[in-house]
C-alpha cells in the first residue's frame, strides 16, 4: 500500500511518550486474540439491548446494563436523566492517582429506528456474518476457533453507530487492566440515550453537570473511519438545518387536459425553486449564501492533502457515472451543501394519472461550515423564497389564506446547529493524534472535518477545550439504514486505538 | 344570468328546420317529467355494470346489455372485437327510410379504473344525492314524486364519463317513439370499451369497418359541458404524449452530510430539467417547440370570445391565489403544454432521512394542438435532454451504463396521437349547432377545442368528414377521480339535445 505524507505539522506530535510504550498495541492485541470469542459474546450482548427511541423501556435498560459495566470496572456510576421517560445519559468517572488530566468519552448508545422487514435478519438478534454480502449463511463463533476472519461483521441495529466504541472502550479496559496498565489521565464518559432523536436533552446535562464534567479534552467516539479502511481522527463536523417546504396547487386534482397551462402546478414550481437555489454542480445560488464561510486554513490544507485520495474508489463502489462541483470528495465537505432529501409530487409510473398535483413537498437539508449559523441560513432561504413571490407560513395554510396569496409556501423547521472545526494544533490535540497513531501502529489520518454532523458545537461552546472525533466503524456499515453492521477489523481496530488513548494520552 | 353574444358566423347556422319543430324540446320535456324515475332507474341499471379494464367480464357483459338496448330499439347490433378477451366495441345501426344523411354517434361505455377505498359509496352501486357534498345521504328515489331535483347528483363511476351520453341517446330515442317522431337521418353508433385504457384497438375497427360505419358527420359524445354549466359543443381536442423520465444517482442511499456535495443528487438534476424546460408561467423552453404551432384562426377566436368568462369563478372553486401564462382559461387551452404529473425522489417529511437519493422520477404529459406531431414533440424532448448532457436509454440502465456516462435518463414514452380542430363552418357544422341550440333552446356554446384530449384525429384520418363533439357531464363530475358522478340537470338537458339531434339534423 501506498505511504501518504504526513503534514508536517502532524509529524510533530508523534513523538511524545508513545514511544516508550511501543509494545502496547502488541500486547492488547495478544490479549484480544485469547478472547474473541468473549469480546463477540459481549458485543452482540449489548448490541442485544434495544436501545430505539420508539423503545423508552430498551432503552432504560440499555443504560442499566451499561452502568453494571463501568461499575464492574471500577467507575463511579451516575445517570442523567431530562425527565420521566426521557432515555438516560450514563455518566461514569474513574480518578486516576497522580493523573493531572481528565479526558471526557461521549458516544450514544442509541441507534435509528427499525424498519424489521427491510432487514436480512432481526436488527437486535447479532448475526455474524463472513463479510458485505446480505446472502452470507449466519455464523456461529462459537464454533470456531479465534483468530476469527477480520472480514466477518456483526449485524445489528448501532452496531456502528456508536455501540462500537463503547465496546471497544470497555475492552481496551479489560486489556489494561490484564497488562496491569493503569489509564494515564482521569477517565469520564458520557453516553447518551436520545442522540439519534436528535439529543434533545444534551446542551441541558452539558450546563447542569459541568462541575462533574469537567473536563481537558472531549473525544468523540461516533461517525466512519476514512473510506481507506485506515483509522483517522477528526477535528470537526458540518452543521444541519432541515426544513420541510410545501408548496400549493389547486385544491383538489384536476385534469390537465382542461386546466394545465392555467392553473399552476405545483410540481413544476417545487422544480423552478430548487433550480433557482442550487445548480446541477452543488453550487448554491441563494444570494449571499457563502458570505459567512470562512476559508479552509493552511493547517486545514495540509491535512486534508495527507489524505489517501479514494475518490476513483468512492466512484466505483457507488456506481457513479460523475461527481458534482468538480472538487474532490474531501474539498467538496469543506464547504456548505444543500441536500434534497426528497420531492413528492402527484404520482409517477404507472399510478400517474393526467392531473395537476394539489401540492408539492420538498425535504431540504443544508450543512454547515464555519462561521454559518442556522439562523442565518434560515433567514436566507426565507428571505430567497419572499425574493421570489412567496408568502411563507409556519403552518398548512387553509383555503382562504392560499387564495389570497399567489404563492405561499409552507415550511416547517427542524432544530439545526452550527459546524465546529476544533484547533488541531492544540497540545491536547497534538496528544491525541499520538496516542492514536501509537495504537495503530501507523500515522492515523487527521480530517480537519466530517462531511456528516455532530453537535460539537455544544461542548465547544459550554467547555471551551479541545474536541477530537475517534471513529471506529467502517464507513460501509449501513448505520442510518437496515442491515446495519461493524466489521470485526474495524473492532480490533478500536481496542487498539482506545488501549493507547486510555493508556498512553500525555500532555 | 347575463346574455352573451354569439359570433355572427355561428348566428347563421341557427335558422334551419328547427324553427318549424320549435315545440320539440317541450314535448320531450313532458316525456322525461313524466318518467323521471325510469329514467333513473335505466341509468343506475347502466352505471350498475362494471365496465372497468381491469373486469374484462364485466365490459363484455355491459357491452351485451348494450346490445339488448339497441336491439329493443330496433337497431340492427354488431360486435367489433379485437381478439379473445378484448373489450369489443358496439356498432348499432338503424336505418331511417328517405334520410339521405348517415350520422354515427361515438362514445365510451368503460370508465375508469377505481380504487373503492377513495369512495364515499361503491363505484358500482349508483347511489343519488341531494348534491356535491359526499356527506349527504343517499335518496332512494322511489321514495319521491317528480319532478326531481336537478341538483341531484348520480354517484358512480363512468356516470360522466361517458355513460351518460350513451343513456341520454337512449332516452332520447324512447322519447321520440313515444311522441311518433323518427330520425332525420340514418343513425349508427360506436360505443368503444377501452377508451380508458388507451383505444388500443378504435384504430383497427375503425379501418377495418370503414365500409359499415360509413358516415357523413361523427358526433362524439365525451367530454364535460362548459363551466358556466351551459351547454356546449365542440370542434377539437388537444393531442397527448406521456413519457415517465427516472434520473440516477448513486446504487444506494447515501449519507448527505458525508457524501452530498459530491455525488450527484437525482432530486437536484430532475429539478433542474424540468426548470430548464418550463418556467412557472407555463411557457415551454425547449428550443423549437412552438415552431409548429399554427395560430388561433378568426373563427376561432370569434368563437373564443362568445364564450362567458368563467375565470373567476373557476379560480375561485379551485382556490387558486394565481393562475399561470397571463391568458385567459379558454385562450391558454390553445397552446401547448407542459404538465408535470408528479415527481417522486427519496423521502419528504417525516420520513425524510438525510441521504442522497437513488433516483428521481417524474411523470409528464404534453397537451398538443395543431399542427404538433407526438413525434415531433419526442424528438425535441430528446435533442434537449440530450443537449444537456443525458445519454437516453429505453430501457432501465444497468451499474455498467450508469459507471460509464455521467447522467443517464430512462425514458418510457406512452402512446402519443395529435390534436385536431374540425372545420367549424362546414354545413354539417352549422347543421349540429342548430339542431343542439334548438334542444337547449338557447344559444349553445361554440368551443373551438377542448383542452383535454379525445382521438378525433382518428376520425379525421380515416374518414375526412366533420367531426362535433356534443358533451353532456357536468365540468365537476370528478372523472378520471374517486366518487365520480352526474347531476341530474345534465342528464336531462343531455337528452332533450340528443333528441333534437335525432330528429332535427338537417343539412
Amino acid at each position: 500500500m501506498k505511504n501518504y505524507v504526513v503534514p508536517v505539522l502532524l509529524m510533530s506530535a508523534m513523538g511524545g511518550s508513545g514511544a516508550a510504550l511501543a509494545d502496547l498495541p502488541g500486547d492488547v492485541d495478544a490479549y484480544r486474540a485469547q478472547h474473541e470469542s468473549e469480546i463477540v459474546d459481549q458485543f452482540a450482548a449489548f448490541v442485544s439491548q434495544k436501545s430505539v427511541a420508539a423503545n423508552p423501556e430498551g432503552v432504560a435498560a440499555t443504560a442499566h446494563y451499561l452502568e453494571g459495566e463501568l461499575k464492574a470496572r471500577g467507575f463511579e456510576v451516575k445517570e442523567f436523566t431530562g425527565a420521566p421517560g426521557v432515555a438516560p445519559a450514563v455518566f461514569g468517572y474513574l480518578k486516576v492517582p497522580k493523573a493531572k488530566r481528565t479526558v471526557v468519552y461521549y458516544a450514544h448508545y442509541d441507534g435509528q429506528p427499525v424498519t424489521p422487514s427491510q432487514w436480512s435478519s432481526d436488527p437486535f438478534t447479532p448475526t455474524l456474518r463472513a463479510g458485505a454480502s446480505l446472502k452470507d449463511e449466519s455464523i456461529d463463533w462459537h464454533q470456531h476457533t479465534p483468530p476469527f476472519d477480520p472480514e466477518w461483521r456483526l449485524y445489528g441495529r448501532a452496531t456502528g453507530d456508536d455501540k462500537a466504541t463503547i465496546q471497544a472502550f470497555l475492552i481496551a479496559f479489560d486489556a489494561l487492566k490484564s497488562l496491569k496498565r493503569s489509564p494515564s489521565v482521569n477517565v469520564k464518559v458520557l453516553w447518551e440515550g436520545e442522540e439519534e432523536a436528535g439529543s434533545t436533552h444534551l446542551a441541558t446535562y452539558l450546563r447542569e453537570h459541568r462541575d462533574i464534567l469537567k473536563t481537558d479534552l472531549w473525544l468523540i467516539g461516533d461517525g466512519p473511519v476514512h473510506q481507506s479502511r485506515k483509522p483517522q481522527v477528526y477535528f470537526g463536523a458540518r452543521g444541519v438545518i432541515g426544513v420541510d417546504v410545501t408548496l400549493y396547487g389547486p385544491n383538489h386534482a384536476l385534469h390537465d387536459g382542461h386546466y394545465g397551462n392555467w392553473v399552476p402546478n405545483p410540481a413544476t414550481e417545487a422544480a423552478n425553486l430548487i433550480a433557482a437555489m442550487r445548480d446541477d454542480e452543488g453550487r448554491i445560488l441563494i444570494p449571499g449564501f457563502y458570505d459567512d464561510v470562512r476559508a479552509v486554513t493552511e493547517t486545514e490544507q495540509l491535512a486534508l492533502n495527507a489524505m489517501p485520495p479514494v475518490d476513483a474508489d468512492l466512484k466505483r463502489e457507488f456506481g457513479l457515472g460523475r461527481t458534482e462541483g468538480g472538487q474532490s470528495w474531501l474539498t467538496s465537505l469543506m464547504r456548505p451543501a444543500l441536500n434534497v432529501r426528497g420531492i413528492r409530487s402527484g404520482q409517477v409510473g404507472d399510478a400517474a394519472a393526467n392531473a395537476i398535483p394539489v401540492d408539492a413537498e420538498v425535504s431540504i437539508d443544508f450543512r454547515l461550515v464555519p462561521n454559518e449559523t442556522p439562523d442565518r441560513v434560515r433567514d436566507l432561504f426565507e428571505g430567497f423564497l419572499k425574493s421570489k413571490g412567496y408568502t411563507l407560513s409556519s403552518h398548512p395554510p387553509d383555503a382562504e389564506a392560499r387564495l389570497a396569496h399567489p404563492k405561499i409556501a409552507y415550511l416547517k423547521w427542524e432544530e439545526g446547529y452550527p459546524a465546529l472545526r476544533s484547533d488541531m494544533s492544540s497540545p491536547a490535540a497534538k496528544a491525541v493524534i499520538a496516542a492514536a497513531n501509537s495504537g495503530a501502529r501507523q500515522s492515523v489520518l487527521v480530517a480537519p472535518s466530517l462531511g456528516g454532523s455532530v453537535p460539537l458545537y455544544m461542548f465547544d461552546q459550554l467547555y471551551h477545550v479541545p474536541i477530537v472525533g475517534i471513529p471506529i466503524a467502517n464507513h460501509d456499515d449501513n448505520q442510518h439504514a437496515a442491515n446495519e453492521n461493524l466489521r470485526l477489523k474495524n473492532l480490533w481496530d478500536g481496542i487498539d486505538t482506545y488501549a493507547s488513548l486510555l493508556a498512553e494520552l500525555n500532555w
